[in-house]
């Protein structure tokens, strides 16, 4: 028999599901519409129909256990807790809601905890008991795996990088604080930065092509892979306030790696590089030149399913 | 039979040698000279035959093993690495050095780790598996507790939070580095406020009758605590920069409490109230009104010994 866990993972708009050994190997895969349910109990339902059917069409199976990434997913209560992207509000106990219909451990966690799982389990953190993974997308989250194990905190919402102060005059952030790494290195930071720069720089720019508006991070990525200096200095400082921060979180948690993942680490060296050059500049001596920033390898697979199943081995182990 | 551990402090003056219940009491404590030995292993020969000639004086107990605190200590390879207020220079690997003398596994960390599983063991954070502990000395150290274990990092050097930089632009620090929390949240850092303030401000203090020089971090507390509002306002000012740096490492670790120790830590409600105030202030809401922050219960103890002790029932547990 084959041992597999199924990974759920719960977006605003889709929630995917898969079935996944432990090498990572996808054996099935699904799709349905979270938007398309007006409350969790169908959304539940449906998507049991549908793991149920998939497990049947798979010979030679066990299965360990369902983990679940979802927004605002708190590993301890098994729930998601005032998600704002998603159609249910308050507190869902997504651990209960599974229960009657399969007789199996479920776990919950949100989605930057999954990709360090994921990572640890599948990735380029395999085997590595201390690394700090970093998703940079719309948002900015993180998860600190230390010892072996990922740093929950006492109420399981530890490993919010996203919202350490940098600059405590800095950007204002949807958190209601000000100069939080989110609101510089996320891809909204990005665009708010491109657009800084356009307003104050004189230099010519592929930017100034585009609507003012309308520019996304993607833009200001094609725009930098072509040479443009300006995006190129956006780039940069971008990846000013990021290393500072990881130069920062490196003199807490001391990790053998740190991993990027998400939209703007898709930006490749052109994040990583100059990422690498100022967390080294801001970085203590003892920790210099010890500590590689690398790409999640996950991200052109689907990471999120991935993480989500992680769940599972990571409690077995 | 009483099982115990052995405690060694290894301080550049004196080594402190404690024989500790499981309860933190201490059933023999011995001095000697640290700087009367120019080598390391003429230290240990002479602190091996004071430990044994205390074992003998004591009835009914077993030994688990030995646990040494020091400057510089690394739990990894059990060696001081060059530690700047010793005399020997260089690595020195502690645990090979009393091998010859004890059949006995024997660790080694460093001050403010070893206070960390001091308090976890012994002190206001027994049983706590995610804290904080920030000790405020010459320096600032840390240590940092998750999952109910010492976050030591890939090479154990991991809880610098002194060395976090809270203000790129600000204070020199000894590291070479410039707005470090230790050049503000220190003994050391508090006198450079005091000089500033006195400085800058023009009101009367009872700091201006002390030698400009000379001021300690002693003479702000006691004029603080008679009311002095210059002093008042230096503390005001430490705790602003020590209150915003933990709210950023409760948005790394989450933990259930904050435990301060060391020299400032002893100002009390001085310092408490306006890091608590400050703390919450700077936090991200999710944490807000969570997390306690109390004072060391083992300062008026030999914590040192403790500490250092705790590394056995640690391992042991």
């Amino acid at each position: 028999m084959k041992k597999v866990a199924i990974g759920i993972d719960i977006g605003g708009t889709n929630t995917a599901i898969g079935i996944i050994d432990y090498e990572g190997k996808c054996l099935a895969e699904s799709n349905i519409s979270t938007a398309a349910f007006n409350t969790p109990e169908l959304l539940v339902e449906e998507a049991s129909t549908k793991i149920k059917s998939m497990l049947n069409s798979i010979k030679g199976i066990e299965v360990l256990g369902i983990g679940i990434g979802a927004p605002n997913g708190n590993f301890f209560n098994g729930s998601i807790e005032y998600a704002p992207n998603l159609k249910w509000k308050g507190v869902v106990n997504l651990v209960k809601l599974f229960k009657p219909y399969f007789n199996l451990p479920v776990y919950v966690t949100n989605d930057a905890n999954a990709a360090a799982i994921g990572e640890m389990i599948y990735g380029v953190a395999k085997g590595v008991d201390d690394f700090i993974i970093v998703t940079l997308g719309t948002g900015v989250g993180s998860g600190f795996v230390s010892n072996g194990k990922l740093v929950y905190g006492h109420d399981a919402f530890a490993g919010e990088l996203g919202h350490v102060i940098i600059d405590e005059n800095g950007r204002q952030c949807g958190c209601g604080r000000k100069g939080c790494l989110e609101t510089y290195a996320s891809a909204t930071g990005i665009v708010r930065t491109a657009k800084e720069y356009l307003f104050l720089k004189k230099e010519d720019s592929l930017l100034r092509e585009i609507e003012f508006e309308n520019i996304t991070s993607k833009d200001i990525f094609e725009a930098a892979e072509k040479g443009d200096q300006i995006a190129l200095d956006i780039f940069d400082f971008t990846a000013r306030k990021l290393g500072f921060s990881l130069a920062n979180a490196v003199a807490i948690s001391s990790p053998k790696m740190i991993v990027l993942f998400g939209g703007l680490a898709m930006a490749g060296n052109l994040i990583l590089q100059p990422t690498k050059k100022y967390m080294e500049e801001y970085m203590l001596k003892i920790y210099k030149d010890k500590i590689p920033i690398v790409l999640s390898s996950l991200m052109n697979q689907n990471a999120a399913i991935l993480g989500a199943s992680a769940l599972v081995w990571d409690q077995i182990k």
